[in-house]
């Protein structure tokens, strides 16, 4: 399946999630992780296109969530920073949720310095994390 | 907001909706309704994309629908078949919703030759809606 970059920013305005996870991890900084995320999720009829997107992309992978949902997701910060932060600098979102790509890229900017590992690092994720401006429900 | 053709095929392919709603209706043929809809619905914080849509196809309304969900909705018949389904017809939808806007035109165009007043007709439309093809949930 051949993805233009217009169609895939179209797509990911739709269905993609920049995700800012933060899990509890014994062996870690204060006792947590940070997981920065690239999520798309998709009906298991239209899988065909989640392994289009890792093909455009080339990172990820393409996963079974539940039931009838699959989902492709790029966790890798190499992959992140190498195909992921690039692509959508270049093409910049419509909707709201280039707000959310913003603060995951200072995120994932900030775990690369090394920043997350400091407690002033890990607060000022929580904020970005929590701030108002992200997808509200 | 200006937007670009392949974005609107990416958004819709995630967001869209080609609806054929069957309703019951005293007046009409068999006494039931049948309304061909096109349908993007967002969170309130990007109604201006659904604005966005309305100006791209010429056609259509923005409404609020209910909390914080808005949508864009084409129903009339003869907008549907000057903008949306040529649109459609140039630019594929890549996810299986193609299918979905197949059956949708197919139904549009039955409507238009008065094809859905007939026992025969309706019962067509009826099997175009009810094939398990369509989107599952």
């Amino acid at each position: 399946m051949n993805l233009d970059p217009k169609w895939v920013v179209g797509f990911v305005d739709g269905e993609g999630c920049f995700h800012i996870g933060i899990s509890k991890h014994a062996s870690m900084k204060d006792g947590v992780q940070v997981l920065p995320e690239f999520v798309v999720t998709q009906h298991k009829r239209d899988v065909q296109v989640l392994y289009g997107l890792k093909a455009f992309f080339k990172c990820g992978v393409v996963r079974h969530e539940k039931q009838n949902v699959f989902c492709y997701r790029v966790r890798d910060r190499k992959a992140l920073e190498a195909h992921i932060l690039p692509f959508f600098e270049r093409h910049k979102l419509k909707t709201k949720k280039r707000v959310d790509f913003l603060k995951f890229r200072r995120v994932v900017k900030m775990m690369s310095e090394g920043l997350h590992l400091s407690t002033e690092g890990l607060k000022e994720i929580r904020i970005l994390r929590e701030s108002p401006s992200t997808r509200e429900t």
